[in-house]
């Protein structure tokens, strides 16, 4: 519980939801005749409405990122590290915008939400939704706020991505794109690792071909499957390690398949979290996205050739031992950006924590961040 | 289909079964009152009986090593790239043994050989075999062929674990170690990985508690996703890349929840082919014979100090894209035997194929494995 809310925090938030009733074309061809985003916001849009900030969140992420909805929350919002007075996204400066994605399970329209047409979940009738689609949806949040322009669109890794389809989709609506701990596609190995999360989920029998709601049941076997492949991948080799090493629950052997390894321990645990807290067809359009997410594809594979239109300035973060989205990765974005004359400024951060160093308190991290976010101009100041 | 058996071949093989009547008794205090190993032999022995080589399979591996069981088989054994006539493990030289771990289902005694206890599979009731236990079980084996002492053992993957323990507890039973693609003991990244596999076939519904055999069904969803994972750690990153990169497979995205891209399907098939060909019983064992195996963890994690009754020579191999068990892992134990002063040569192999290049023809791999097989000495030659 937090028991005070620390002076660095956004406080209390109370999410918003838009209701939207502009039909909304998706790339898969399905035009989605209504739907709701809800979006929670720190700080105040200034008079020009040149200093919001748009947050877009990862593969589990909510618009629940900075502060607590309750006095009796343990926890505050995913990248509170990221957001509040004095961080780097500052919130004394910056209006900041965070929305659940289409798609999503937390409150935005998505599997879980009624279907108009027969007043039942959703389920796999909800249409697979895309990047490029994501960015479509924000644009119509930006427009209902009144933000013609963002200050900044900051993502990592899927929110990373959503990122960069800003700087391609509205070049003219975006001044600076932070892309942290992402790349500009997903590698063979990435969609492997999705396939088998996928596959994981959809032969759990009690999937029910995604119809699992009007069962009343869950596929948690496949949904916790789906998260423990999800955490090995987030960590690296070395912070498992360093987290776990070998260490036994319980001292000694126990020639059976209870819990022995305290690695096994922590994957149970963040499997069983997430179970019922997180709806499975929603897992599955996520993956797909990340999957299809490719924006030089339709550019003969050039990436360089994609990003022609950018006018937005960069700011790449990657992590050294991040696997999932490798520094290797961040440089290909890079390198493409520079092709193209666009203003990047790069850091490769020394962190052994792996994928998920980006929701984590790493002062060099932060302080990289915090300049670069501090350099974006907004009016009312002197800098 | 060998329409002709190559000449490098060990040609048309007929697998051999032992039983042994002499109780063995386990690490985890189970005895297992007889049990049957089947083992399969290429070239012949020498009077001195000191040309003998024994190859310890990995994971999934069996006996049929090298050679083809008839003119109709399409394939050869698993390691036909290292064993034959003027191959490294050169069978005009050496007499060369490959066995069925005990816990097998190739046809050693294992989860579905039957319980003499009432002539049903095993099943759940096979007791938990260990790395040591297998090692024991060898040394049988090696009596019952007259070979008091090993020219040299030889094994990747788990295969090395084998060999490396064979080092420690029968020191005076082994002349030379070939440890390929291996490590000491597994990280918590290893151990993280093969915990999702077994959760994925324990948790299948068709595993019914392991007496899948007594319900006439198999967990195929669940040895389906465990061989899929497996998949993705065998092969680098890089490989997959190589291989499969983002190609579609049929050329356009269909959104949906088929096989969309190349990758996906190498997945399914490899899953499909898997299934019905390996015993879900056998998978858990050998996982946890993986998990288990830490010969430093019995003299306060100091590797050197396990090695210290080692007397065999080391060849130790590992390959720069294999992050199941990097080259650092390799080092690790290259170092605990140059701690005890043991005579080791150590590569590490240029190789984008990840932990599978063990597998594969890679001439540089089979000519610095070839170097270190032909200065084995052997009675009856002059080198």
């Amino acid at each position: 519980m937090a028991e005070q809310i620390p002076t660095d925090s956004v406080g209390l938030i109370t999410p918003q939801t838009l209701h939207f009733d502009q039909p909304l074309e998706l790339e898969c061809g399905v035009v989605l005749p209504t739907y709701d985003l809800v979006y929670e916001s720190y700080g105040k849009l200034n008079r020009e409405a040149d200093n919001a900030i748009l947050i877009c969140h990862a593969l589990s992420g909510n618009h629940h990122a900075a502060g607590y909805h309750s006095m009796e929350d343990r926890k505050p919002g995913w990248w509170d590290v990221a957001i509040g007075p004095g961080k780097p996204i500052d919130t004394n400066r910056f209006f900041v915008v965070c929305l659940n994605n289409l798609g999503g399970c937390d409150g935005s329209t998505g599997p879980t939400s009624p279907n108009p047409e027969n007043g039942k979940p959703y389920g796999p009738d909800f249409p697979f939704v895309t990047v490029s689609d994501w960015v479509n949806s924000q644009a119509r949040l930006a427009d209902r706020l009144m933000i013609h322009q963002w200050a900044a669109v900051v993502g990592a890794s899927l929110g990373g991505m959503q990122t960069l389809q800003w700087s391609i989709s509205f070049p003219d609506r975006i001044r600076h794109a932070i892309v942290i701990a992402a790349a500009s596609k997903l590698t063979a190995q990435n969609i492997a690792f999705n396939e088998v999360a996928r596959q994981a989920i959809r032969t759990d029998p009690d999937f029910h071909q995604g119809r699992y709601l009007e069962h009343h049941v869950l596929p948690e076997r496949g949904l916790r499957l789906a998260r423990m492949l999800g955490h090995i991948t987030y960590l690296s080799d070395e912070s498992m390690g360093a987290k776990f090493g070998r260490e036994l629950r319980e001292g000694e052997i126990h020639y059976d398949y209870g819990v022995e390894f305290q690695v096994e321990s922590y994957l149970r645990y963040q499997a069983d979290a997430f179970v019922g807290k997180f709806d499975a067809n929603t897992y599955l359009l996520m993956t797909k996205a990340l999957d299809y997410f490719d924006p030089a594809a339709a550019h003969d594979n050039d990436l360089t050739a994609a990003l022609q239109q950018v006018t937005a300035q960069f700011c790449v973060l990657s992590f050294t031992s991040d696997w999932r989205f490798s520094p290797k990765r961040s440089k290909e974005l890079v390198r493409g950006l520079l092709n193209n004359n666009i203003r990047v400024s790069y850091a490769e951060i020394e962190a052994h924590q792996g994928h998920d160093a980006f929701l984590m308190k790493i002062p060099h991290y932060l302080n990289i961040f915090s300049g670069y976010m501090g350099r974006i101009q907004t009016s009312g100041e002197n800098r």
